[in-house]
């Protein structure tokens, strides 16, 4: 049977994950309780699915369309969805408000995933009847291009919720991971912030210029990362694997470990001299045009890799 | 006129580094004490061109394999080339020896760079007459796959010695970037470093499997990390660019900063796990065949790479 989904919140991240549950043949049921805003996300939906299409990451942009219903209703919205995506302001108070007139709406055992970026799951959901089938579904920025999605549970969270949620991620073809315990950040931005936090310190001290810290990255590191991850890049890095290769390069790792300074990364003195160099490659009036180039190179990115894999 | 390569060292990153001067159409003199291992390297050199002829990444084996020269005597190798790259042993004394040896058989201005991955040039060439003219020029192995090349110059390098280097790396085709005081690790293996010290902090405390933590980097981070780096890649992720973004995710990233431990991320127990958890995924007997299929995959995407910058 073809999944049903409701989505709270008609926003950027609402709108992405309409396409992306559409795209894999599930009815989507996108709430906001603003009218106009669900307006404004069909049209925006619309023009993604050409993108998508013009990409020849879909073939069809009707099918997925007519999959997508807007409603500003949120009992009619909700009433027999299996598993709901929420994406409501990032704000604890606001989120307990939304589970509360959730749970009012839906069936018991309907799933209740939130989009949220930064909070663990037990801050908005441990005043509710049913807390055990409330989690994190952490998306990337737009999902539909970027697959990876952070499943994070509560202490509260049942298994069964997040056995459903990873097995949905997969039929939606996204990319779960499983975060086993709440952390702060869960783990992607964990991991992009450990990287940033080294390369704004070694931008500001003068080593590199922020150009060339990209490049490293963008013609070195981020290569291999972008089909096996930083574990198995260094597992075949070293003749016997991984353990070999941390007796070969631990030592030099623990050193820059040793050497993080205390202080601050972010301080506005640093980001001011990146946002200088930065405008000056790339002038305001550019970023726009720059994301979408960006999104192009993200699509042709996703096709080149769908090539790869299905030969 | 056709720039005269001097290469000291014909195991792993001799042949390549012979592999991408000659590719880029310039004669190369690979040199090795051990002749035997000059007949080997022949043999990899050959391999490597008929895998890069069929990734489509090279138009023909025979013109670049035309270029490259193999000697046994250093004199007769080095004799009138004006660039050598050292890809000698990863050892103070004996790199000290091979400095020593090159000066006197060299032209005075011929440029002398090193591909160590952890010594400072200053280390190894503040015993010659002229050690303005050496620098370190750090690859990625392979590469003809990866074009990153760090270019570290000693406080004593000269300027001319440094644009001379990172001239002939674009030339190569190279993608070079300039380190501009001397530090452990340069850039890229201290990036490194950063995300692997979290990633297993992160392993270690349960909070993800070792598979789940390389879905997060290919399926998530490292996308646009290959085509953009990270410092554009947060740049075009808030609506006025990366100062706006340093307001909106600053805090967070400060916070994973203050939780990093003190403890040692790269102790045994933790390599053993990580290696328990690879090792049932990859068996060491397939460590092999993956590293080709990485390779594989790496050529695929330099070949995307090209096709999508070129149209």
């Amino acid at each position: 049977m073809t999944a049903r989904i409701g989505i709270v919140g008609a926003g950027l991240i609402g709108r992405a994950w309409a396409i992306v549950f559409a795209r894999a043949g599930m009815t989507v049921s996108l709430y906001d309780v603003d009218s106009s805003a669900l307006d404004k996300a069909w049209e925006a939906i619309r023009q993604s699915l050409a993108d998508l299409k013009q990409a020849g990451l879909i073939e069809d942009v009707k099918a997925p369309l007519a999959l997508i219903q807007t409603e500003s209703n949120l009992q009619r919205a909700m009433a027999d969805v299996e598993y709901i995506q929420e994406c409501g302001p990032e704000n604890v108070e606001a989120k307990r408000d939304i589970y509360s007139a959730l749970e009012a709406v839906v069936a018991r055992d309907t799933v209740l995933a939130s989009s949220t970026s930064g909070i663990a799951a037990s801050r908005f959901t441990d005043h509710l009847r049913h807390p055990e089938r409330c989690l994190v579904a952490h998306p990337v920025n737009p999902p539909y291009l970027v697959p990876l999605v952070e499943v994070a549970p509560a202490p509260a969270t049942s298994e069964a919720a997040v056995n459903r949620s990873m097995h949905l991620m997969e039929q939606a073809q996204q990319a779960p991971i499983l975060v086993r315990k709440e952390i702060q950040g869960f783990i992607l931005n964990r991991l992009q912030g450990a990287l940033l936090n080294e390369a704004l310190r070694l931008f500001r001290d003068g080593y590199v210029s922020a150009e060339d810290l990209d490049k490293t990255v963008k013609h070195g590191l981020g290569l291999r990362w972008s089909f096996m991850g930083p574990f198995e890049t260094i597992d075949l890095n070293a003749p016997s694997g991984v353990a070999d290769y941390g007796q070969r390069y631990g030592p030099l790792y623990r050193e820059v470990d040793r050497q993080r300074g205390d202080d601050d990364p972010w301080d506005s003195a640093t980001l001011a001299a990146l946002d200088k160099e930065r405008r000056e490659r790339l002038p305001s009036q550019g970023l726009a045009e720059r994301q979408a180039w960006r999104d192009r190179r993200l699509m042709a990115l996703m096709a080149h890799q769908r090539s790869v894999t299905s030969s």
